[in-house]
This record gives structure tokens, C-alpha cells and sequence, in this order.
């Protein structure tokens, strides 16, 4: 088999077969298919696209490149959940522990910020000493006790899906349905998983803008995971302005401690919520959704959920004190509040240019080098649908350099619309994708 | 500018511009644009194509990476020659000495076999002592004073053309028209040429398999020449079967001899003829194809083609007495006849089964590091629409090494079909495109 061919067939429209989709990716972990070729092959991707079963297929291989995670020993359903990237989502930090307290085993590995999106490995690096490098051993022995951990990915994982992320995002290739199912259910599934559940984010912030968008990304990702048995429910969420009242690491984790405790946003909660009841219905855990909510709810008032937080914490070297005392947590001196040019409703608040804004004050990374400043980033003061008067706050920028202001004063402006009507605003849910969904 | 947003660019379709296609082709040439991201952009560029002025400037970017011949000291026009591949095509030999002796300049360079194609440097490089590697002032010494030069491709020529050609090669993205215009029409505008005919091949053993297809490409070479300044024309000629009575080095050395004498078969002559009296009357040299086609007969009949030929091989170190006595040339010990299987007319002897048959021999390369054998090839007996009785002779295998026969008469049997009824033989020339006809 050679790789020329591989790659003529799938520029010619061709399905590939498993074989041929095998020696690729083999080929591409060992080196010995170059880099110009898997290039080449990747864009042939974008442009014919891939069935069901080559994008399964190519999961399955990019799984074999690395090692498979092994929780088996652990008498509790596993549980991941991954997003497809949002502004202000600090779900994870909120849904980790309180899924774990619900009786879900949740070794969950995340990614760090992307482009205008938060990271979870970045917000939790905000808490003092707060270690994500575990090793795989080290996870388990974390959800073996506490019943859950919250890591970087581990190099043994999917090293095929990092080599051909890598490739896709200086070739412009990241933009294709198989190729972003099979980049993140290679990691589920290696991640040793029974349960999944996927918040795939629609909107002026998200990396789709449709519905339609979303719902194709989402169908892909559900049949690629049913097909390699990994239960796998799919929550389609707006991300047209950004979840909550925060964005940026340390007010993020803020909040996310807020909503342990009840006191956070409403949409940060009941998003929160309904993926953990999705969780726990997947996994059997709870016979309904009401059940499971009921479980859920517990958790928050009981406080279990916030203790399970509290001992994840303290496990990965993390200082537990910033949790009940947010002022251990780093925070700017100095903030530039962004007025209401006039009286009106906010008809809308940019995701893109809210988190734009929030990584030009340094909270994300703009070049791969950069270092993040886990202080900085924006509260949002008035969220679409609210009334304000002329001059009355709307986003408050935590900047520490002050020669980052100016371009985050502009990005956060131009995120900002106030109109004379009310807005119509979309609805934090809009639609769910589950297994019997796919086959439309 | 970013290689990735040129790449995302003509991934979504759209025309480049021309700074952002010099920003590739500089980079390309300089290094500071990675292979992987040129092999993204060319399979985008396969997919979506190239406008006419895309095509001409990334000719005219390829132009710039290298150096431009300059042989404007010269009083004669320039003439130039390409075929885009064909088997036993030594028309190359034959018109180049003919277009000089007919008073034009001629610097041809030249490339080496491809697939199961001849190259016109194999060929040469069978007389004895025939030097091909001229530097471009030596070229530019023997069309001086000779009037033509046979060479490779100099490396300071468009260089750009050389990487991405290798590029393409392992990529599958060597078939996109405007690909092809861009690599062909680069080096021969580089060449410092004034005038320019284009043999366009198509049929079975040809790069382009339709006329449509080949009418496509020819249309997009001349478009691309005329707007470079380029006065070019190109010829569709059949492939379908060989060109001539032999196909390998020094068989098709004899038989370009042959056509400078009168003597060589028919297509090959009337193919050299046409060739070069479209040239004499592009470049002004006879007003009309008439008058051209007076002057190229008489070369042929005067013995001054053959003339110019004897002093080119002499000039560039080879073995004049060669052209008289072809015994001087290498040959293989012993052939092997392969017969009619019984009588009928030869419906067909499919020029890409018999390049394969001869490249099986050695006359070719089918590895990048083989050596070529110049002895060996085929010499056609019977023809498409020639009579052939049972066992009577068609095609003759000049071999030197005896294990490669097997291969050799396994691809040279499935080139002939006889039928009993006669075929329709395809006409050897089956169009012509000028400037005028490239707007539709």
C-alpha cells in the first residue's frame, strides 16, 4: 500500500477502507508517512468528506496509536464529558465533582484554552498549587477515592489525534465533521469511558454558527461513539454570548465555586445540571431524568458536590483555603468598566468578541509561546435581554498590563448592541442528539 | 500574511491574490512555507481550481524564483517545444535541429523519462558522449553559433516549479490544469523563449485521456503564455498508439535520424513538419503555413536539418559518426518477436501498455534511483489498421536482461488487439489551439 494512493482515492471521492485507513494513521505515528502527505490527505478529507464507518474507523485507528486508559477496577460507571468550546464555560469545574458526588466515576481529561475559547486545565491552574499533569496512574488512584480528577491530556493517549491536530491547524483542515468526531471520541474512548456527554456549542462564540451545523457535528459524534460502544448523548447549547457572569480563570473558577454552592448564574447551573442528569441517566444510574435531577439537586443544597470539589482540590495539590476565600486566588488590582452608551435593552453581547477581548488582556493564548495571566479577563454586568440606562455598566475588564487595555476595550465594545426593541434571546438548549438520532 | 489563511482561502473557493500567491511561491522557494502547508493548499487548489489570472501568476511567481534565461543578443526569434508525454515521441530530436536550420533559435530544454513516457534526455544521452547537463551559457554558446542545444532543465529555472512538482508527485496533486500550466509555462517563459507549440497528448497512452480534457489544458496553456507575452500555440495530437516504429532510447535515436533523412515513418514526419512550421509562422520567420512548411521540407530534403543535428550532437560532446553508422549506438544481443495470436486487423496497440513494456525492459525509470538501459525497447512491426496474418510479427522486444523479459512480454501482449473487422484509426492530429481560441 502507498500513502500516493491513499490519498488519490479519497481526492477522487472514494470511501477508504479500514486497511487503507489503518496503514494511514499507522504510518502517520511512526513517521513514516511524512507530514506533506498526511497535509495532503487531510484536505482531500475536507473536501469529500468521510461515511459513518470510515470516520468510526479512523477513531478506532487514532485509539490504537496510544495507549487505552483502564478504570475497569472501579466499581462505578465512568463518566466523561467534553464541549466543543465555549466563552465563560466553567461547566466542567461545576459537573466534575458534583457528577462524582452523584455516583459517577469521572476521570475527565481536558484541553488547554483554544483561540478565543477558555481552557478548563488553564481556569483550575488559576487555584494556588493545583497540579493537571497527572499521570494516567495517579488519575486513577484520584477517582479510586474521591471519584474524580481533572487532568491535561496524557501523551500516551491518542498520539495519532495530536500529530494530525497539530497538521490541521496550520493547514487549514481543522473545519471538517469526521475529522472533529474522530479527533474527539479517539480521546473518549481511549479515555476508558462508559458514558459520554457532549455540549456542542452554536453560535456567534461557537465553532459552529448554525443549528444545522451543530446538529451534523453532533450526529457524527454520537454514531461514532455508539458504533464503538460508548453510550454517547449529544446537548446542543447557544454560545451566542457567554455562559454566566465571568470569563477568564479565576473569575471563572469563582463562579464555579458559586454554583457548588447554589449561588451561581442561572444558565451556568441548569446547564451544569442537565448534563449531570444526562450523565447519570446514560449510566444507568438513574432510571429518569426526574430521578436524576433529584440526585443532582441534592448534591448542590447537601454541599456534597462542593466537598467533592474541595477534596479534588486538596488532591492535586491545590490550595483548598481558595475556596471558601476567594481573595487566595489571583485577581487584578485594577479594572476599566465598559458603560451602556445609551439607555436600552442589550440585544446582544459577542461571545467571540467577549473572549477576544478577554485573551487580549492575557487570560488565553494568542501565539502557542505565550504565558496566561490567570487574573485577567471581564465580568459581565448585563447580560442580553437586560435593560440599562445610558452609562450604567456592562462588562468590567480585570486587566494587570495596562498596554493590553486599549485592544480589549475595543474588542469588548464591539461585542456589546443595545437596541430600542426587547431581544429575542435563543434559548441556553437547543436540541439534544441521542443514539436513536443519528440515522437523520 | 499566514501560509494557513492563503490555504483556508482557496479552501473555501475563493480566487487568490496575486500577493498573497507570491507570498506562497517566495516562501515555498525560500523555505519559510513548510511542505505540509504547501500540500494542503495544492490539494485546495485541485479542488477548486484556478482562474486564468490565478494560473498567470503563480506562472509568473514561478518565473521569478529562479532566474530568466536571456538569449535577447541572439538575432533570431526563440522558439520553444514541449510535449506534455508520449510514447515513442522522438519528435523533439527531429524538430529541433529542423526549426534551427529553418533559421530559428532553439534552447530546448528538456526533461527525463516520467512514467511510462519517454524523456528526450534518455534518448540523447544514448549517443555516446552526448552531454546534456550544459550550463546556460554554454546553451546559449551552441545556439549562438549552432542554433540549437538540447539540455536538461537548468536548476537555476524556476525552482519553485522543481519543489513543487516533487511535492505533487507524492501528494495525488499532480492532475489539476492549472497546476500543469503553471509547472509547463513557467520553465518556458523562463527559457527567454518568443514563440512557443504545444503538443498536447491525448488518448490511452497520454496524461489526458479525453479530447475535451486535453482541449481544457491546451486552452489553459495558451491563455497562460499569451498573457506572460508567451506567442504560444498548442497541437492535440492522438496517443492511442505509439508515435513511430520504436519506443526505447537509442531505437528512437535512429529513428529521429531516419526523419531528418526522409526516411522515418509517416506520423513521426508529418508530427515534426506540422510542429515546426507552426513555429516558423508564430515567430514571423514565413508568412504563411505554406511558405513554412516550403522551408521545413526543404531542411529535410537538403540534408540541412540532418546537418544541424550532426553538428548539435558534435557541439555537446557526442559521437557524430554515430549519425551515419547506427551500429555506434548501443543495442541489445538478441530480441524477442511477439506475434499476431492469429490473423485479423490490429484494432489497437495501446501506447500505455507498450511504454510500460518498455520501461519493464529499463528503458525508463519505475523507481526514482533505477538506472536506464539505452539499448533496450520495442519495435512496432504492425500498426493500428495494418493486416496481420497468424503468427506474423507485431511488436519486437529488444531486451538485455533476460529476467525482466517475463514482465516485458506480459505488458507488450496486452497492447495489441486484433479485431476482424477494420478499426477506425483516431486522425494523429485532432485539433489546434491558439490565442484566439482560449475564451471558450
Amino acid at each position: 500500500m502507498r500513502a500516493v494512493d491513499v490519498i488519490r482515492r479519497k481526492r477522487d471521492g472514494n470511501a477508504l477502507s479500514r486497511p487503507e485507513i489503518d496503514f494511514f494513521v499507522a504510518g502517520l505515528t511512526d513517521g513514516s508517512i511524512p507530514d506533506y502527505q498526511a497535509a495532503a490527505w487531510l484536505m482531500a478529507v475536507v473536501w469529500r468528506g468521510m461515511s459513518a464507518e470510515e470516520t468510526a474507523w479512523l477513531t478506532e485507528a487514532m485509539v490504537r496509536s496510544g495507549t487505552r486508559a483502564d478504570f475497569s477496577d472501579i466499581p462505578r460507571v465512568k463518566a466523561g464529558k467534553h464541549s466543543t468550546g465555549g466563552v465563560g464555560d466553567k461547566v466542567s469545574l461545576v459537573l466534575v465533582p458534583l457528577a462524582a458526588a452523584c455516583g459517577l466515576a469521572v476521570p475527565k481529561m481536558s484541553g488547554h484554552a483554544l483561540g478565543h475559547t477558555g481552557g478548563t486545565l488553564d481556569k483550575l491552574e488559576s487555584i494556588p498549587g493545583f497540579r493537571t499533569t497527572l499521570s494516567v496512574a495517579e488519575l486513577h488512584a484520584a477517582v479510586a477515592t474521591i471519584g474524580c480528577g481533572l487532568v491535561g491530556h496524557s501523551a500516551e493517549i491518542a498520539p495519532a489525534d495530536r500529530l494530525l491536530y497539530g497538521l490541521r491547524d496550520v493547514t487549514a483542515t481543522i473545519e471538517s465533521v469526521p475529522l472533529i468526531s474522530a479527533s474527539i471520541m479517539s480521546k473518549k474512548i481511549a479515555e476508558g469511558l462508559d458514558v459520554l456527554v457532549l455540549d456542542v456549542k452554536v453560535g456567534r462564540g461557537a465553532f459552529m454558527n448554525t443549528v444545522e451545523h451543530a446538529r451534523q457535528l453532533a450526529r457524527s459524534l454520537v454514531e461514532t461513539g455508539t458504533r464503538e460502544g460508548l453510550r454517547t448523548e449529544a446537548v446542543l447549547t447557544s454560545m451566542d454570548a457567554p455562559l454566566g457572569r465571568s470569563v477568564g480563570n479565576a473569575l471563572e473558577v469563582v463562579e464555579a465555586i458559586d454554583t457548588l454552592r447554589g449561588e451561581g448564574p442561572a444558565d451556568v447551573e441548569a446547564l451544569a445540571v442537565l448534563l449531570t442528569v444526562r450523565l447519570l441517566v446514560l449510566g444507568g444510574v438513574a432510571g429518569t431524568a426526574v430521578e436524576a435531577e433529584r440526585h443532582v439537586r441534592t448534591a448542590l443544597t447537601s454541599g456534597t458536590g462542593l466537598e467533592t470539589f474541595r477534596a479534588m482540590v486538596a488532591n492535586q495539590g491545590g490550595d483548598p483555603r481558595a475556596i471558601d476565600d476567594p481573595s487566595r486566588l489571583p485577581s487584578t488590582p485594577t479594572t476599566h468598566v465598559i458603560r451602556a452608551p445609551r439607555a436600552g435593552h442589550v440585544a446582544a453581547l459577542d461571545a467571540a468578541d467577549v473572549g477576544r477581548a478577554a485573551v487580549a488582556l492575557g487570560s488565553g493564548r494568542d501565539r502557542a509561546e505565550a504565558s496566561i495571566d490567570h487574573r485577567v479577563g471581564v465580568t459581565i454586568h448585563a447580560r442580553p435581554g437586560d435593560w440599562v440606562e445610558e452609562n450604567e455598566p456592562v462588562l468590567e475588564l480585570h486587566y494587570g498590563d495596562a498596554t493590553r487595555l486599549p485592544t480589549a476595550i475595543d474588542m469588548a465594545g464591539r461585542a456589546i448592541e443595545i437596541s430600542d426593541e426587547p431581544p429575542t434571546v435563543t434559548p441556553l438548549v437547543l436540541g439534544v442528539v441521542g443514539t436513536g438520532d443519528t440515522s437523520t
